[in-house]
């Protein structure tokens, strides 16, 4: 497998007041075309990832409103998975290229969040999650709470491996202009922070955020430029009640043994990723479930600083979901967006040396769905 | 293109109080993989079609959810373009086999309409239009309304051409047991009820249905069977007032010149088909703009009984949206069930003699999207 990543465009992520949905998109979606080289009325399809907006906004038929509004006439979708929008709409993306129907193709994931009051985006984000687990009292916060809980009593995590998560993600966004948080905290700080779930402080958590990203893929094939290699999907069951083990995401395990076979790659050959960082203790999952390190060990693992930026395999270079913050629908795509940044070695301050092979990994809910890609250059 | 239809299922249309959404898309789902003759583990990918469960019940994450309680550990999506979600869905799952990603995918449809109340559901099947319109006081009856009103004075449509669309439609759900409203009416009840939107009456108007309808579909090739062999989406303005013409949905003849061409035949050797009656009118425009007929005959074209049973092409032998019921996101895929049904010569009373080519046709809004699928057995 071989697409061209041929345009990337992504929109500051933040409390965007002055812009709506439709302005994100477009904004994302021009810059990526540009980026490309193309023209709109060159885009075949446009695959539009999108959470919450049907809900808040009740606005449905984002694939047709949103291609119409950038005067593209082809096909359109909207790809909705929870917080996995972004990496499916990938996914289908490149089906449809590989299947030879479309050459090149738009995908934009956008979310608008903070036009709604606190308690409906809180509501609308719990559709993500399982009915018995919503009515048994549990939110997003709860659910990733218990998992962390149990993976501090089997294997010794403390709050403080948590919390360095934070930290080391907001110096990352502390280099990128484009995060909601682009400054750091420090280790007191985060610990110190409001508890919101325990074991969870503030810090422990990301955002509501604003914002938008687009990639255009294509199936044109040169030795230059990056190339998304590895492309699967795992899905579990969306009650967290449901599964062998709190302190394990089988699907990213799936996933990535999937994607990076695809690539022909080892976990040990990338070179940088962005994971799903909604909770920190989702991101020491993410070490562990991905292959990084083995079970247990990712509190550890992230505490020695081998995935901070000037370590060995820096993760969440743009801040990730903590820091620069998570706009549902748009997440899975910007994370392809910071990768083939990397990649093509235009990532500034957070440039990452030598990195030539990324990996993403995308969850929806506490793990019903998770998307990984493997991009290399 | 050459994809197997391997199995089918459908539940009864109808406001199914004792049943939920997920209570018909797993009866239906399951009906389809049973008739494949596979098992669920065999299924490597979900794409699950639905409009508006998110709104009125707060449950996203539709693919992760279905599949695992149909205990499939794939790949699962959920697609959405309004009401024509299921082609949309059908699409892409189509894409994802031509990719050789997967060989074995479900496609369902479910909708829930009737456990809102009627102004929930009419306000969340308006976000399948523009913020615009709405705003202007504008709903769907209003919609295409305007589209019959322009038609009506720029060809002579009438009412009673309209009218023999509920009529026709009526008497083929009466031969439909799995149809929401299985018996017939006359002209003259059609025309007398009251009027909901001038000119349309209540049996101009599609009704409000819980439903789900799923088909297997396969990268198996043998001689036998039946096969999508064209499926092609096009696009337009989601607002009706940036349109070109009131009297023509541009979409649908994009789209099912490209799927036509895909399958090598001409809209003349299409033997029978499902299309898109929303609204009696949209019905006759469909006729029209496929190139059943010329632009303006629509209405004399029906008149003539060619459409009915026994007619040269018969359409809409499920008894269509009209009469059959229009679950929306169901809608897309029911069609290629019917038609499925058709070609293996197991439509019953319905059978249409000789039909070898089948042809649906998925509307979302009042046109800014249009999924065109040809079928061949």
């Amino acid at each position: 497998m071989r697409i061209k990543v041929a345009g990337i465009g992504l929109t500051k992520f933040g409390e965007l007041w002055d812009k709506t949905l439709f302005d994100l998109a477009e904004e994302a979606s021009l810059e990526a075309i540009q980026d490309s080289s193309l023209k709109p009325p060159d885009i075949q399809a446009v695959f539009v990832a999108n959470m919450i907006f049907s809900k808040v906004s009740n606005q449905d038929h984002l694939g047709a409103t949103i291609a119409s509004q950038l005067n593209i006439q082809g096909a359109a979708f909207r790809i909705e998975g929870a917080c996995a929008s972004g990496g499916l709409a990938i996914h289908l993306a490149i089906q449809s290229i590989l299947a030879g129907t479309y050459q090149n193709v738009l995908v934009v994931g956008a979310e608008k969040m903070t036009d709604a009051s606190i308690s409906e985006v809180t509501s609308a984000l719990m559709g993500a999650g399982s009915e018995a687990e919503r009515q048994a009292g549990l939110t997003f916060p709860g659910l990733y709470a218990l998992m962390a809980q149990a993976h501090m009593q089997q294997f010794g995590t403390t709050r403080e491996h948590m919390a360095q998560v934070a930290v080391k993600n907001h110096y990352h966004a502390s280099l990128n202009k484009k995060a909601q948080y682009p400054y750091e905290v420090t280790l007191e700080k985060a610990l110190n922070s409001p508890c919101i779930c325990s074991p969870f402080t503030l810090f422990d958590a990301s955002p509501i955020t604003d914002g938008a990203a687009a990639v255009v893929l294509t199936s044109a094939s040169t030795n230059k430029g990056v190339y998304i290699t590895g492309s699967a999907v795992a899905t579990d069951t969306v009650d967290l009640s449901s599964r062998k083990s709190l302190t394990e995401i089988e699907a990213t395990r799936i996933a990535s043994q999937k994607a990076l076979t695809q690539a022909g790659v080892k976990i040990s050959d990338i070179k940088v990723a962005e994971v799903h960082d909604c909770f920190t203790i989702a991101e020491i999952l993410a070490m562990e479930d991905l292959g990084f390190c083995e079970k247990g060990e990712g509190g550890k693992y992230i505490e020695k600083g081998i995935t901070k930026l000037g370590g060995k395999i820096p993760v969440n270079t743009s801040g990730g979901l903590k820091a620069c913050g998570h706009p549902v629908g748009a997440t899975g795509v910007k994370q392809i967006v910071e990768i083939a940044q990397q990649l093509r070695k235009k990532a500034g301050l957070r440039q990452v040396e030598g990195a030539n092979i990324g990996l993403t990994q995308n969850v929806g809910g506490t793990g019903a769905t998770v998307v990984v890609h493997v991009l290399q250059s």
